[in-house]
């Protein structure tokens, strides 16, 4: 990296980022072990994708030949995705007990698998030398040293993972670090120290990795695993001690608790670290792309992870409000925006009046000079909050309730008089899903039935069939999620049930609430929201 | 304490713990602040309960005079609960500047709360004092000067919490630490550093920490938010500098992304630091606490919550899996017994072969010697998860699965032929609810018709009442939980549901699902299969 310039990055044409530091990410090998995520090929390709576009400079894909998926995936990543900052990452093994390299097929798909670099997952823990490899000491060390030259003379970069390292290390130091001299010696370019089972605290991790670099020289990284809440603390510490490679997984997916989380690790490196890991103007997408990636692998996002949550710059407390009022900076550790986040300003029933007073602003609606008003939209707030609804996610249902405060009265679209919904189980096994909804529009009554695959869907196509002639604009309406939410989860299917409905349009999207005390009446609810509101942004005068 | 025994506990029949190490709570105000909670004072007295149970030694129960809620929460605790472990803490500010302590309502307001102890929130950022209290460095110091004294004139114990202390000692150290100096010298037994906004980092926390700790001498706590996933490593790093005093909240509840969470910082602890702080065999309870308080703010349990969370010690891969035959502690850094969590093996489409004969033993089903039918099995498995089918968070329906595959075929207790639910909206604002099944049950053909609070609950009076003759032994089963997901968020309601049902006897609980292209139908699979395991644990031969 000759003509790099001050900051440590090559010249804008290049995007590659400096190799003295790795950001290597393992969503798609070790992050897709956590309990709900099953990834198809092409959710694999998807979540490259967004990681390249990260900028993460490794991407470890899976471990070909492992199972036909993954074996597909190397090809298709190889065919398909054409790399600006990453490098694919081949996992596998070493070479079995009393094999050559060359004649172990696991390895042999490693190469076959084309990508230009492997991890290697060595044992360095004694005790699981002898029990799950039941191997010698002196072969496991044999298995470490020929699988890596063998790679090597095969112009693979190879990559060691020393599993259980520190639990080994603190039962056998002398063998844990002949493991990290083996690996070294033989032509890894980074030994990486595992905290398998999760169970170190920083003060551990960082001693350690100091001691074991001072003694073998080898460049080293570091995956942690999060079973003690300590992964970041545990990936920052190893760095604190000389570590420059990091093995993450994007939202901190992993096995049980979960990996090192890439984008806590990587947000403390570029802004606590001042440290140029990710390529210019990256570190802004992360929450988008934080959100991205669970919405392939079909987790809701995190509502509090570190940085990206959407409740990570959200503010409640009163008292923070007023504060804020006079100074963002004084109550947020960072910029959201710096992430790619942004600071909110909650409704809740703890919210006092300049929480209202900033909604309001932030909705366009000055409210600043009428006292009863605010006082008002409070208390109606806190009694609607009481009786299950939530504004916090439903700014959508929150500014139809201030601007009914603020207007005197509820300007609606329609009146509905009477609604039904039917769902039968034929003996046949198929379902027939009926609605009816009995309403009056600008006057004149109109009734109109509809099927959908379940009732919801149902009763908003009966909606839409009974509306679309005089509101023609609601065509434009999409439904793009819809959560349920059983409240007083502890009654079974006799509780109060909140659904959240999101809608967009072409312009932007925007969430409702319902509650009820069942499901089809709490959608309704939210249904009717989602096209009031709609309505209004299309700018259609309300007319019941 | 003199008679302590060597283990640092007093005797038995005294709980209280050793007052040299503080476990200090603030779920109830600080952790109240989350997104999404909103507490009653039945609320706040049940947790305060389970916080008492589990043998912290300081509840901080909310800010007197602030809100009647929080009023009303002292006078009834007091009165209602027998702390046997907890001392009750009021939360306050200093007194406001300018404004004698004895003549501030607020400061009043904390001596008639009748806490035994108070925490004294105080500014030590030079900025904060100036901007958000707008008044001058020395009459902040005169502040928490007067109000620690005052207090400790009135018999109450005081801590003082120095907001912002970590961006405020980086900014100004000198009238940082002198706060901190002026809290001891007025008489305060701890002063908590705060990291207010969270954008801490572990290695500065110590550095911090050790410094002040030489500086003043004052006994220190801690107070971390968890804005860069680090908050349980920054509390553990402040204790590794010296602090003796740790500020959590239950499941890590609190503004933004939360809080240090309070039970992995106790965890780490009692089994890294092999430190008592909670009385003898508490830890034990941690993870039934931590449950019941997340149904008591009605958040779901965080399923990856190290610990304690369902997935904290769950296994998922087949390389693991076959190892954990072998020995379990190689592949789990603590015995999850220790803190009331259990070993897991999941079944899912990564699962091989050892983990469905783990699974299968776990169940009491051997499976060892029929290789075709465990690969049936995870045939199975993988087509019904294909299906949005999820059998690691449903025991019971993977059991009806897994014996219906060694049984040959699927053993019910009747045969559905069609039902039907209807909902309907009437014009006067109510909702009916009925439905209607039809089924043989023993040779007989059976037509019922019930209503409900919700469609599902009426069709599950319906099955009632048409069964209960046959089967009586349904009486006893109580649903207890009810869960909806729509799979492929993106598409709206017209998407997949899974409903996720849980059931209990009295000797226990089972998990099971269904999946439909509606809510109703996805219902009823659930409902289904509940009943049919409900049936079987109660001895009931099946007979369609």
């Amino acid at each position: 990296m000759t003509d790099a310039p001050e900051d440590g990055f090559p010249a804008e044409d290049s995007l590659q980022v400096d190799d003295g530091f790795h950001v290597f990410d393992t969503t798609l090998r070790d992050g897709a072990q956590r309990e709900g995520i099953s990834l198809t090929v092409a959710d694999k390709l998807t979540i490259a994708r967004h990681l390249d576009d990260f900028g993460v400079g490794f991407i470890e894909g899976g471990w070909p030949g492992a199972n036909p998926r993954d074996t597909e995936f190397f090809q298709r990543a190889a065919a398909e995705i054409d790399f600006r900052h990453a490098q694919l990452v081949a996992f596998g093994a070493t070479r079995k007990a009393g094999v050559r390299a060359e004649d172990d097929p696991q390895v042999a798909a490693l190469v076959d698998s084309g990508a230009p670099v492997v991890t290697l997952v060595a044992k360095s823990h004694d005790r699981h030398v002898e029990l799950a490899l039941r191997t010698t000491l002196d072969e496991n060390l044999a298995m470490v040293r020929d699988t890596v030259s063998y790679l090597r003379e095969r112009g693979r970069r190879v990559f060691v993972d020393c599993e259980h390292f520190f639990d080994g290390y603190h039962a056998n130091p002398g063998y844990a670090t002949q493991v990290v001299r083996t690996a070294h010696e033989a032509g890894a370019d980074v030994v990486v120290l595992c905290d398998t089972n999760g169970g170190m605290l920083p003060a551990q991790v960082r001693t350690v990795v100091e001691a074991v670099l001072a003694e073998t020289g080898a460049r080293l990284g570091i995956h942690a695993q999060d079973d003690t809440g300590c992964a970041v603390a545990n990936t920052l510490a190893a760095v604190d001690a000389g570590a420059t490679h990091v093995q993450c997984t994007a939202n901190g997916y992993g096995e049980r608790v979960g990996n090192s989380n890439l984008f806590p690790v990587v947000a403390a490196l570029e802004i606590k670290y001042d440290r140029r890991v990710l390529p210019p103007g990256k570190l802004a997408e992360m929450t988008r792309i934080s959100h991205a990636i669970a919405e392939v692998v079909n987790l809701t996002p995190s509502t509090h992870q570190p940085y990206v949550g959407v409740s990570a710059f959200a503010h409640k407390a009163g008292l923070h409000a007023s504060a804020i009022k006079v100074d963002p900076d004084l109550y947020q550790h960072i910029d959201p925006e710096r992430v790619g986040n942004t600071m909110r300003m909650l409704v809740s029933d703890m919210a006092g009046r300049a929480s209202i007073e900033l909604k309001g602003k932030e909705l366009g609606i000055d409210l600043g000079d009428d006292r009863a008003l605010v006082a008002r939209v409070v208390e109606r707030v806190k009694e609607r909050e009481l009786a299950g609804y939530t504004y916090e996610a439903a700014d959508a249902s929150f500014e139809l309730l201030l601007r009914a405060e603020v207007e005197g009265r509820s300007r609606r679209y329609y009146r509905v008089e009477s609604w039904r919904a039917i769902v039968e189980d034929r003996p046949d096994g198929t379902h027939a899903n009926e609605a009816t909804v009995k309403l009056w529009a600008k006057g004149e009554r109109i009734v109109a039935t509809a099927e959908g695959n379940g009732p919801v869907n149902a009763l908003d196509r009966a909606l839409r069939v009974a509306l679309e002639r005089i509101y023609p604009q609601l065509a434009a309406l999409k439904l793009t999620d819809y959560k349920v939410r059983i409240l007083e989860g502890s009654l079974g299917t006799g509780s109060i049930t909140r659904v959240l409905v999101s809608t967009s349009d072409e312009r932007g999207e925007w969430s409702t609430v319902g509650v009820a005390e069942n499901v089809i009446a709490a959608s309704w609810q939210a249904l009717d929201d989602a096209y009031a509101y709609g309505l209004r942004r299309a700018g259609v005068e309300p007319q019941e």
